[in-house]
């Protein structure tokens, strides 16, 4: 067999790419996110995994609340500064334009197609990364981003990104219809 | 503002997409999977949200193992077939060659330019899905999907996924290097 052992260190291919919201000191504080999924259909629950070390995980459990914001591409150097430069260091607040849905201390990025609010349903705790998950309050989106009120992607024009290689990629063409192209393998059988 | 509150049921833009391995009743099976993601940096640790009404749900409890396996492109009508079909109904241990790692009951699929292993390390049960928590054993690629011994995404191919509308998408070209373009913000400032 030609497989190769390639080690334990491996990601997703590809991570989608947010900008995680909270408050810090009173402050929108936002860093760059790709370890993150929906985890409940009902209610609709978010997990967000967020290393020790980051300033995002003292604010969560200080506000329990947070912000998922997906960025597009011409997004893309502020979405990167906020995932280099910590909060102990560089006050991040002014970088984009926030608004405000239900949540105190939950900033929303007004140049975001996709923004999502959370408050804190439970932490589950690793050795070096905290999970936590969020229950989605609301979302936020322009009428430009979407088609027959669903958020349509080739409109939003996110990024994706890969690790441990760290190239961002923008989204290509449609393939194919989920729930559905699989009847023609059944119809083959 | 023009922001409109589009309701709770949103979803990453894009999700991933990947084939979730397991035994059922001794022999491989394997379900689409879109809502996972990478959880804790050392030990790598995965998370997978499976639907409680899932077999695949029971599989990982009874083996304590499973697999996170990325298709290419052009395995989408099999890949979407895994996702629409259950286990109770069908056996779906025949549309895929696979190989076993060092774990048990863990079929990983050959034909996938990436597949992961793990052992089960923990559970989080939410109202409809359960999350599973995967320490991962090791990651199997082959040469031609490598760079540097790193998996490259344009070798992959891989998909991405939209609810609620089920869309699947190709990746387009590089837009970016993460951990680097933020440099030019700072710059700026």
């Amino acid at each position: 067999m030609s497989k190769l052992n390639i080690g334990k260190n491996v990601f997703s291919q590809p991570m989608p790419l947010a900008l995680l919201g909270t408050h810090n000191e009173g402050k929108p504080n936002f860093m760059a996110l790709g370890w993150f999924t929906r985890v409940n259909n009902n209610p609709p629950l978010f997990a967000v995994a967020v290393n020790k070390a980051h300033q995002t995980n003292v604010s969560i459990r200080t506000n329990k609340t947070f912000t998922i914001n997906f960025p597009t591409e011409d997004m893309i150097i502020e979405t990167d500064y906020c995932g280099i430069v910590s909060a102990k260091r560089m006050d991040k607040s002014k970088i984009f334009d926030v608004f405000y849905g239900e949540l105190e201390n939950a900033p929303l990025i007004t140049k975001c197609p996709l923004s999502i609010e959370c408050k804190l349903h439970d932490i589950m705790e690793f050795p070096t990364n905290d999970l936590f998950i969020g229950e989605v309050v609301a979302a936020y989106s322009d009428e430009k981003y979407l088609t027959d009120n669903i958020p349509d992607l080739k409109k939003i024009n996110p990024v994706v990104f890969t690790m441990p290689n760290n190239n961002y990629f923008k989204i290509g063409e449609k393939v194919g219809d989920a729930w559905s192209d699989g009847r023609k393998f059944e119809v083959d059988q």
